[in-house]
């Protein structure tokens, strides 16, 4: 399909916390499920995040994901209080929904795309473990949200 | 299922947004698809819609809607300027994601146990076309954020 990502289909839905732990043992309980493990957003050595074009080598947040269809997941985001994307969106606006996210294929030329479409990368990084990589494009102006690309790369 | 909703199936990301025309031309653009129309919330009538517990004749929204995956929309929701959940949102939190959504079977009692967890009704109403309801719980203190519930009536 057309378009500036190459695909319209959400497969997450992203929350900013200030604590992950008692937010996620919410989200179980009213759920009716197991709580999911804290994750750790991983080592700058292999992350190399970068904030608004620079490496933020402290930029960190924990992490966790609940399943919410067969191809949706809901995350929970605590920032560490360093800059990012993340803890901008807390001191801004307080807890709540920061982002939604898509698969892409290509994750240069997608940001490229997006770029032409007059919207920015905030933050870009790869996965804690390495399997793939993430950016989130500023899309607050036009579109009224945090857009988050995730490719996982090929094995 | 166990759990408060019967469901943790995630299938619509709601905005809250100024200006929907302005908005949905933006995110069609972006995704590369028509744009769809504008869909006014409905007559009092119908909709029989009550805030916080009361009656509210002239709460109203214009909405849009994008498919964003098989079971998934993302919808624009234009406040009115009356007292409504939408109003409320924006006028603390400016334009943004406000609620993700779940189908339940069975709204009175699906809400009867949200209550019970502690999360109250803010919204309810039916749909413009009586083909179904809506209710908002406010989650935002433990969930972080608002939830919203459908349920289409039986035809």
């Amino acid at each position: 399909m057309a378009g500036t990502l190459g695909t319209q289909v959400v497969t997450q839905v992203g929350f900013v916390v200030k604590d992950a732990a008692k937010t996620k043992k919410k989200w179980a309980e009213f759920f009716g499920v197991k709580e999911p493990p804290l994750v750790d957003a991983g080592d700058y050595e292999i992350t190399q995040t970068k904030y608004k074009g620079k490496a933020a080598p402290k930029a960190g947040c924990t992490m966790a994901f609940f399943d919410v269809g067969p191809n949706m997941q809901l995350e929970l985001i605590q920032p560490n209080g360093e800059k990012s994307t993340w803890q901008e969106f807390l001191d801004k606006h307080g807890e709540g929904i920061h982002h939604i996210a898509f698969q892409v294929k290509g994750m240069d030329k997608v940001i490229k795309q997006a770029e032409g479409f007059g919207i920015k990368c905030a933050q870009r990084g790869k996965y804690g473990d390495a399997s793939g990589e993430y950016a989130y494009l500023d899309g607050t102006k036009d579109l009224k949200c945090i857009v988050e690309l995730l490719e996982s790369f090929k094995k």
